[in-house]
C-alpha cells in the first residue's frame, strides 16, 4: 500500500493524491442505490494526459485495480469503488480545448460538465445535444462511459452519435487515438464507438472530439391529460406514425404527477392518469403542436394545454426533469428502472408494469421517455421493512423481464454497472457475453480496468 | 477441394453451389482498379440463415477462407476473392421481412437492394437516407460491411447510424444478435456498430434491424459557379458555419464538370471553376436556398441558380450522380481516392490535390461530398503507359497522405478493402492496429473471414 502510494506520488502532484478515509469514502460510489461499493485504497485526481498514463502505469505494474469516475451521478453503480482500488477521477481534466463552428464540433477534456459545455458552444451558436437529467453535474466523460441519453433523443439521439474521436489511455498506460475529426470515416474498426458506454472497463478517455449542431429555436411545450397510460401511449404512436418529429416526447403517469406536485409545488393536474407532454424546435412549433394536440384528442385526451410561451414551456420541462427526484421522495428508498421497449409495445409495458405494482403491492411510478418507448419505472419501498425490500427488488427484476419479453432492452441509458449484471448476460445471451469478454480480454488482458462491472 | 464442394452440397441445393470456373470468375472482384483479385474454389448463393450457418461450418471445418459479397459495387477490393476461397453471395437473401411505421424500422435480409429498400419504405412515408451513388444496385449487406455514405450524408449521416441491430453468422457458424429493435439501448459493448464498416472479416450478416425516419419534402436544389475552388469551399465553410442544414451540399471541380457534359450532354458551365449544388428539403427550401445563395455570391460565386423546380433539381442531382462514371471515361484508367479532411481545410485539401496532379503532369478530377469535407479525386491515367501510371499511383498515394496532414482520414466512405492497407496502418498507428488485429482473433481466430482486407 505505501509502496503503491510512493510510486502514485512520484508522478502527480501531492494534492492529486486523496488518501484520508473520510474523504476517499466520499469516493466510493454514484447514486445508484443497493449496489455494493467497496473502500478505495486512494483517490487520485489527475490533471493531465500525462498523469493519467503514469497512473495507469503505476496501476499496471502494481496490479491494482483502477476505477474511472466522472460526477459519480450514474445509476448503475458503475462507478463504485472495488476494495483496495485507485479511484481514478477525472474531474481536474475539465478543459473545454477548442470550439469551431465551422467543423461543428468541440474537443474537451473529460471532466468538463455537461451544462457547460452545452453554455459554451451555445455562445457560438452552436447546440451540444445529450442532456441527462443530471446535466448540471455530469461530466462529459461519465456520459461517454455510460452512453447518456436524455430528453432530447427523440429528436437528436444519444451521447453515442456525437462521439466522433477519442484519446484513451490504455490499462498499461499506452495512449490510443480513435475516430477522426472529420465528418465521416471508415478507417478500420469503430474502437470510438466501442468505448462509448463501456463504462471505464476498457481505457480512461482522456479527451474526446465531439460533434455539435446548429443551435435550434426555442422549444415549445404542449401537455395533454390521458385517462389511462394506454390511451397516451396510442397518442405516441400516433405522433410518430404520422411522421412528425418533436424534440421531446415524455410521459408522467399519475404517481409521478403527484410526487412532482408535492416536491415543486408544480399544479399538475392530479386527477389525470398519465400526462404526456410534446413539444418542437421547429420553425413553426405551434403549427405541429396544433396537430399533435389533434393526435392526442383522438386517442381520448381529456384536455390539451400548449404552452403560452417559452416561460410555460420551462416550467413543463422542469417538473419533467424533477420526476426522478420527486418519486425517490415518495418513500425511504427506490429502485429506478430504465427498461426501454419498441414505441408500439410502450402501452403493454406500462400496463404490466401496473400489473407488477399491484401484484406485489408496491407503489411504482412510471416517468417516460416515451417517443424512445425508454421507461423510467421508479419502485417505492420501505427499506427498513425486510418483505417490502424483497418485493420491490423481485418487481425490479420482473420490469425487466417484462421488458425482454416485449422485444426491449434492460437498460436504455442508465447502463449495467453492478445493478444489472445478472440481467446483461440474460440480454446478450452466451455468445454475446462470450465475444464482449473476448474484447475485455484484448483491451485489460490483466482485467485492472473497472473490474466486476458489466459482467 | 471435391470433399469442400461434397460437404458444402450436403447443406445446400444444387443451385446454390458454382463451380464453373467461368461463372465464378464473374464473381472474383467488385469495382475497385487495381486491386489483386484471386480465383474462387466455389461460389455459394444461401437462401437462409441456416445456409450461411451450414457454409461456415464448412469452412471453418475445413479451413478454407471464406469472402462475403453483396452486389460487388465496392471501390476498395474489399469484396475481392482470395485463391481458392469460398465466394459467399448475400444476393439471393434478399427479402424486406418488416417496416413498422410506429417504431419507425425496418428489418432486411442483408441482399435487398438499396433502392428496393428506399422505394419499398417510400409507400409507408418512411425514409432510409443513405444514399451512395450505386444505390440502384448496392445491397443493405455491402452498405453495412463498407460503412457506406452518400450524398445525404451531411443533413442524415452515414449507414453507421441507421443500424439497430443485427444477426451475424460468425466463423465457426455459431449466430450472434447484437443491439436491438428499440429506438436506445446500452446493454454492454456495442456489437453492432464494431461489425458496420468491418469488410466481412469479423461476421457474416444475415439481419440487420435498420432506423427509418419520416419521409422529408422533396429537396430543391442551388447551382453556383465559382471561379476557384478555394472560392466554393469559402462559401461552404460560410454555410455550415451560419448553421444552415442543407441536405446535400456538393462540389464538381471543371474536369468533373466537363466529363459529365462529355457522358451525358447536361449542359453544366464549361468556364466556371467549381460547381457548388446545394439542396434543401426544409419547409421553405426556397428561402433556404435563397440565403445560402447570397453566402455563395458573398463567397465569390459568379453566378447562382436555384432550380425552377423538381424536375431542374433532379438533373442538377444526375449531373452530380454521373460524376464517377464520367471521370472514370477521361482515360484509359482511373483511380478513385475517397479522403475526408474537416471541412475547414478543404481549400487546402483541393489546392494541395491539384499541386499534385500538376507536379505529375496527370488529370485529376475531383468531385466532392464538400459539405462533409469528403473529396473523391479521380486520378485518371492511361494504363498502358507504365510511367504514367506509376506517376497515378504515386499521386494516389499523395492525396492521402495531405489528407492526413491536413487532420484527415484515408477513407471517408469507401472503406479500406485491399486498396488502402498499408495507409490504414498509417492512419491508426501500431497501437490502434495491435487492437484491431486482436478484435479480429476474438471474432475469428482462424482468420478465415476475408483475409487480407484491412490489415
Amino acid at each position: 500500500m505505501e509502496d503503491l502510494l510512493t510510486r502514485l506520488r512520484a508522478g502527480l502532484p501531492a494534492e492529486a493524491v486523496l488518501t484520508d478515509p473520510d474523504v476517499t469514502a466520499s469516493y466510493a460510489h454514484d447514486m445508484a442505490s443497493f449496489c455494493h461499493a467497496g473502500t478505495p485504497a486512494v483517490v487520485v485526481l489527475p490533471s493531465t494526459v500525462e498523469h493519467v498514463r503514469h497512473i495507469m502505469r503505476t496501476a499496471t505494474a502494481s496490479r491494482v485495480p483502477v476505477v474511472p469516475q466522472g460526477a459519480r451521478t450514474g445509476l448503475s453503480g458503475a462507478a463504485n469503488a472495488s476494495d483496495g482500488c485507485i479511484v481514478l477521477s477525472l474531474t481536474k481534466m475539465d478543459r473545454i480545448l477548442e470550439i469551431d463552428p465551422v467543423d461543428r464540433i468541440a474537443v474537451v477534456e473529460p471532466g468538463v460538465v455537461n451544462a457547460a459545455l452545452s453554455r459554451a458552444v451555445g455562445e457560438h451558436g452552436l447546440y451540444y445535444p445529450p442532456d441527462p437529467s443530471s446535466w448540471e453535474m455530469c461530466t462529459i466523460g461519465g456520459n461517454i462511459g455510460t452512453a447518456s441519453g436524455g430528453l432530447c433523443c427523440v429528436k437528436y439521439g444519444v451521447t453515442a452519435e456525437y462521439v466522433l474521436g477519442l484519446d484513451v489511455v490504455l490499462a498499461d498506460g499506452r495512449l490510443l487515438s480513435t475516430g477522426r475529426r472529420t465528418a465521416k470515416g471508415v478507417a478500420g474498426y469503430d474502437l470510438t464507438r466501442l468505448f462509448v458506454g463501456s463504462e471505464g472497463t476498457l481505457g480512461v478517455v482522456v479527451r474526446a472530439v465531439l460533434a455539435l449542431r446548429p443551435r435550434p429555436p426555442r422549444q415549445l411545450v404542449l401537455a395533454a391529460e390521458f385517462p389511462s397510460a394506454a390511451a397516451a401511449c396510442d397518442a405516441v404512436c400516433a405522433v410518430m406514425e404520422r411522421g412528425h418529429t418533436p424534440s421531446l416526447l415524455e410521459l408522467m403517469d399519475r404517481t409521478t404527477v403527484r410526487a412532482v406536485n408535492r416536491l415543486g409545488r408544480m399544479g399538475l393536474p392530479e386527477s389525470t392518469e398519465a400526462l404526456l407532454l410534446a413539444a418542437f424546435d421547429t420553425p413553426d412549433p405551434a403549427a405541429d403542436l396544433a396537430a399533435v394536440g389533434e393526435l392526442c384528442t383522438a386517442a381520448g385526451a381529456t384536455r390539451v394545454v400548449p404552452a403560452e410561451d417559452a416561460a410555460e414551456s420551462e416550467m413543463l420541462l422542469r417538473a419533467r426533469r424533477m420526476s426522478l427526484t420527486a418519486l425517490e421522495a415518495v418513500k425511504s428508498a427506490t429502485m429506478i428502472d430504465d427498461v426501454c421497449v419498441p414505441r408500439s409495445r410502450l402501452a403493454a409495458m406500462l400496463d404490466g408494469t401496473a400489473a407488477i405494482a399491484a401484484k406485489h403491492g408496491l407503489t411504482i411510478g412510471v416517468c417516460a421517455h416515451a417517443g424512445d418507448g425508454n421507461t423510467h419505472p421508479v419502485v417505492c419501498f420501505d427499506h427498513t421493512d425486510p418483505d417490502e425490500s424483497r418485493r420491490a427488488r423481485e418487481s425490479f427484476d420482473e420490469i425487466m423481464a417484462l421488458g425482454l419479453e416485449l422485444g426491449g432492452t434492460i437498460t436504455g441509458e442508465h447502463g449495467v454497472g453492478v445493478l444489472k449484471k445478472e440481467w446483461l448476460a440474460r440480454e446478450l445471451g452466451p455468445v454475446g457475453v462470450e465475444l464482449q469478454r473476448g474484447i475485455k480480454r484484448t483491451f485489460d488482458p490483466l482485467g485492472l480496468l473497472n473490474p466486476g462491472k458489466l459482467f
